[in-house]
């Protein structure tokens, strides 16, 4: 499974761009495939995409060339439209409204459906991405201002989105009507604001958390003012991706140890010597789960900082596969024990088949995956890359059979509701679980805001 | 001065991508900055473009992914535009009239007039190249069939413009009513056909030359059959480039060995012992003054192999600029000589300089500086990078006090008459010499074709 | 604090580059600017070195060039000897015994003292390496066999050092008479044997653990046998570095967990809620602490993936240096809290200082910092790159006076005492640690062995 | 056929290194694959070594690190010894006699008879080249001075040699004793001396051309001084590489225009309507048969800029070899003519034949193929690379065979006789010829000197 993108903005600070290399830097864990940032001096917008990661393309060099105190950024990895330098964000066009540059975090749903009309009109698609859809249809929006065309133009898209937009003069974010991706706000020590796929990238620039981008909500950030506008019906819950919780997103520590929590009782007959967890997500959810059942935490597994984008991974031979490189078994923890094994979750299985082969090498006696989700057995219509059904190990087989197929001597899932819990479902905070049950929330939720 | 681009276009052969590398490989003096490739097959068009030189970036990889037995080509000099990979060609878009690839050479003079309308009807423009514009004439026209909207686009444009469209099917070639750049035809030997800026590309796809894109003619090759259709009045005169004879177009060895036959009559009266050419353009000259006088030809200055592109030219210090570790003398032509060199052309008269001084060195008692084309004193219009008037030589100085200024005995420049003869000026052919004597050639010739 | 090299041999196996490779791989923290790989393939040795990272230099075009079922292999961090790939090893050379492939992990303490005689005798030395001297002490030897060369030439060397020498047909290991430096030996399933600085190098070749390379000891693996000779007397306690436990060497998981159950004993009267460790070497001392103390374990810092050797570090302003880069603070794990940070060492308290600031933005209400080892006061003899005394925090400094400088609420140091129980002080294994209260066990153990 | 290696040695100069930089430019075309310099700065010797070319590859970056007044470099065409970095020179050594750096032009031909005894005496030999012997001869010398130990190696070593070496104050150059390879000695407009391969090289520093190191001797230049020792008697012809002046060493106008005249004369029965020269070296003997002959001489064939050493020959399909990119023909020049076509040498025969098919396919009626040299069917033993007999075109072919084989109306090849007479050939100059005619001077020319 994999996120697709992060977006990161920021006003009226001087050197935005700089700002905007370390957000990303924070955010690179949904996308490092490309990156890119578009700012404005002097009224007029400058962008520079690249492929590769941030630090090493977004390099001071490029940066010298993105003047501004005004200033958004994209670091993405591929979902909607093919790689390559072309699909790399932010895009910046020259509009009816002015220059404008966007970079968005989601999938439309609707794109091909939208864009045979745009192109009757005149438009010229010159990327696969579904992003220039949002591009086409401000451009041959027929409302006054800008902000009445973005207003139009959501409400004919669908999918799950959250976008950044930056003008000669501000930056808007937008959250669609359902809140399936996270963006929220920080507030600048001096004057300013950010905005970001996650909390964790406003730190370097030392902002402020102030709350999220709200489903359906445009949010303007001029140099001194935060203004929010509507475009779908207010009063709604929101619907967000449990799983940028469980996975994506960084720490969310508190669900994760929880889940760890429920994921003891639930399975508080398993009797084991040690509980470990899969660096690095696995291993909160091991930490609660260890202080639940009261059997001892250790680091079983360690991640090696040698495997990273830039490591070319050997092709001769069968030795050496990624995983086997990646993750090393900490002996001393593991001879002779009886190990549960706590990882977030379970898609194809092969990774997990190896990290227990490995487990059992280095000595265990009894090997119990636990996974801190329930079982994955539907695609993703957001924005999520889930394999084909027919990949996925939990369709159409019972635990038992996953153990057998992944080699484990037990397979143990958290309850859906134990997941819910976990993650805080409310009344007004109604995750979308559908990679776990299909449940899906309409997106007929659009009205036209005062 | 600099040409800005090349381009190449191929129908019906196997991988037609090897062919249009090999013909840019030939274009590459008209602009070296980028190059890309666009093919169809299957009923989809296919589209890579590169930073460098041709062979370098269109490499064997980059082909296998150019399937197709039709392709358009194009290597780029920036002229109009910013450089840089968004703006490199072929452009590749989406249209109401499907797939659609562009590739141009040239420079439309009413692009900023063009725009804001194509703005107002909804485009978006993502690129600072002037053929943008070409695409959204095409994409907003309400003409039944592409050769209509093609046709009522020319019709709009202005400049001077040499085009070739890729479609699913077909490759369309469209040069500009007075047919200021050149664009040639080629006959393949079993079918299909080619089309390049200049002959030189043709021979290693075994083409013949049968011809050129007429001004004001769209001509469109298919697997089979090539037509030709007219979008300006027939009938009226062409006016080439006459730069293109000089100095940039390849070969051209009668023009300019007769331009130095008629140098050679217009300064009969300098006495010297030597006569030696500017590599390499200078050289054919040299060798019709040498016929035309008497003097005897010798090669005075050999040129580097190993200051190409990739050529980096060292920073530190003043020793060792480009000329002089690109251009060596040759002692034994030079030493106890009066020696006459020619060259092409004189602009700025920097490197002209550093060519005098450096036979001075090798021990030339006496050096004229002659030249095969008159005075440069204006501005081009359309599509030639001149530098501004006040760093142009001739503007303001008599030859004597050209002569001082770059430091020779005496400097003669070729008179415009005996260029146009040398170039074969016509009652059909009436060269475009704007910047010599700011002639300019109306632009509204363009009729309504049949 | 930066240990130098790895090294790793193996005999009789298929591709034996393919598991030099990979076992460098899991050396790589041991020294990440260089390495190479020697092998020999019908009588004759072939030997390639590179810069960068093992995944990265080593690659299978590499690797094709370096056949045979006998190779040796070295990953480097500079100590001895400036950078560069003149310096990477292995080193070949042919010599009167042959070629000769030399390996080495440590550094030559009498390396200046021996170098005019060698040369007065005609040597050439054409790097700035130790490990040449080595080299040429062989080839002046009159011995009539290598081994009797080796061992000549281990007499009259001082310092830490591991050896590996590849012939045409077998490997040789030696260690130092203290065994400063570590050198196991692992078993091939089948046939043949492996050396490397670390037994988590032996798991990809499914190697079996069988032992250490003794203090000065010899050991000659060759397609089917394992021979050892001794060079220095036996008997003689190991002075194995207590840091290679404490910090270098991957786990020595019991080590340093117990090192945190001893620190927590010291230290029992600090009052906190949460004990968290600097990753990776931190965490386990602080599972440790947590354990004896009582205190809760959490994951206060995580450690980015994105910040290995090919992260270029941003050089523009002062925002984003590297420790803030590479470490990012868990605020629901911080906030509000009173918080224990145990790390592995303290050497200049740069770092250390910012680690606090981030916890303090974080939300910590106190910061006590913990250190798994004693003060660090004194230069590293053998091989390991202290800084100069007087960046060193702990010099002239009280505890008092370190947490101010660090920012620290209390700054703890293991006693030695308690550090040498931890690693299993005993009467024949005495650790070195001379950088800490500048112990230095004698070199003159060299007796002839029989 | 390719020459070995270019050499450059100056002294007495700020920034010594940026002066060799710009030496080794002109020297390219003797060895592109890999260059260095080597500098003193302080009493201390530094040595950077690089693949690719000089301009690319000895930046202004690496040149900062290559301090001092005094430098030798190398730039490389590997004969003897693999290819390789650790084979690309300047060697640096440390000695008995001081630090020595080491650049070598030429070819050692008792290299391995030396290396076993050198071996034996506790020489380790680091590459394959046999440069590293002269090294260890200087090493285990017991002559009290460096110029001692020089004289006694250089007196002991065969084959066609130029070396420079480097000390703390001094450049030396020694040149074999029957001056095979060509060394120049220029004299600095204050103070300092050059030394270069060519006398083409010493443009940059402004250097005047004051003679060369003659055969047999060793000139050691310093700050002030320049003196001239001998190693070998004096008063012998010297016997220079007849290909230096033919093919190797740049311009050679008079003997290469001359060389053409001799043609003219003996085939002067050829009729023909033109006469071109295969670039760039056949040009000037084309001139020279044009002058002789009275058939009119034109630029046939053009050279492309854009196929140097960075040029990636295409793999694909057959299209696009090397030579048919490299050359273009002139249709202009060549169409409906008799050309006769002149060409410094003929080895394979393969690029001939690919230039015969090309000239008619431009047109040409008849290609008469013309040879400013005689038929090479030997071996070199002194530094050039000559294919073996089997593949040279003229071993056991006549010159109708020839003709037939590369496709020519006929081949004519210029008589020994007139090569030496346009090449300058007396008593005292006795061209070496031995891949003409195995003609091979006596080596034993060795004496001691006084």
């Amino acid at each position: 499974m994999r996120e697709e993108c992060g977006i990161f903005g920021i006003t009226a600070i001087d050197n935005a761009s700089l700002h905007v290399r370390l957000g990303l830097f924070e955010l690179q864990h949904r996308g490092q495939e490309s990156c890119g940032i578009a700012t404005s001096h002097d009224s007029r917008l400058h962008c520079k995409t690249r492929m590769g990661l941030v630090m090493n393309s977004l390099t001071d060099e490029v940066l010298a060339k993105l003047p501004g105190n005004l200033a958004i950024g994209h670091t993405r990895y591929s979902t909607a439209g093919g790689t390559g330098i072309q699909n790399a964000q932010p895009f910046l066009a020259m509009t009816k409204y002015g220059q404008l540059a966007i970079a968005h975090n989601g999938n439309l749903t609707n794109a091909d459906q939208l864009k045979p009309q745009l192109i009757a009109n005149g438009a010229i698609f010159q990327s696969t991405s579904d992003t220039e859809v949002v591009l086409h249809l401000i451009a041959q929006s027929s409302k006054k201002s800008l902000i009445g065309a973005i207003k139009e133009a959501m409400r004919k898209i669908r999918g799950a989105y959250c976008l950044l937009f930056l003008t000669k003069n501000s930056v808007l974010a937008v959250r669609d009507p359902r809140g399936i991706r996270p963006l929220v706000i920080g507030k600048l020590p001096e004057r300013g604001y950010v905005f970001a796929s996650e909390k964790c990238a406003l730190r370097h620039s030392n902002a402020e958390f102030i709350g999220d981008v709200k489903h359906g909500e445009i949010v303007i950030a001029t140099k001194n003012s935060l203004k929010r506008h509507r475009f779908s019906k207010s009063g709604t819950p929101s619907h967000p991706c449990v799983f940028e919780k469980v996975y994506f997103a960084r720490p969310h520590y508190t669900e994760r140890f929880n889940s760890g929590v429920r994921l003891a009782k639930e399975y508080s007959h398993i009797e084991a010597d040690i509980v470990i967890g899969v660096p690095d997500s696995g291993n909160i959810a091991a930490l609660g789960f260890a202080e639940a059942s009261g059997i001892r935490y250790g680091i079983g597994l360690t991640r090696s900082h040698y495997t990273g984008r830039s490591f070319i991974e050997p092709t001769q031979a069968k030795r050496g596969t990624a995983v086997e490189l990646k993750l090393s078994p900490v002996e001393e923890v593991i001879r002779g024990n009886r190990v549960i094994v706590v990882d977030d979750s379970l898609v194809r299985g092969t990774t997990s088949k190896k990290i227990i082969r490995m487990l059992r090498k280095a000595g265990a006696i009894a090997v119990y995956f636990l996974l801190a989700s329930p079982q994955i057995k539907h695609p993703c219509y957001d924005g999520v890359d889930i394999p084909d059904r027919s990949q996925l190990i939990a369709v159409g087989r019972t635990n038992e059979e996953i153990a057998k197929e992944i080699e484990a001597d037990g397979v143990g899932y958290l309850s859906l509701q134990g997941l819910l819990q976990a993650c805080g479902e409310s009344e007004t905070v109604q995750h979308c679980t559908g990679c776990l049950d299909n449940r899906r929330f309409s997106e007929e939720l659009i009205q036209i805001a005062t």
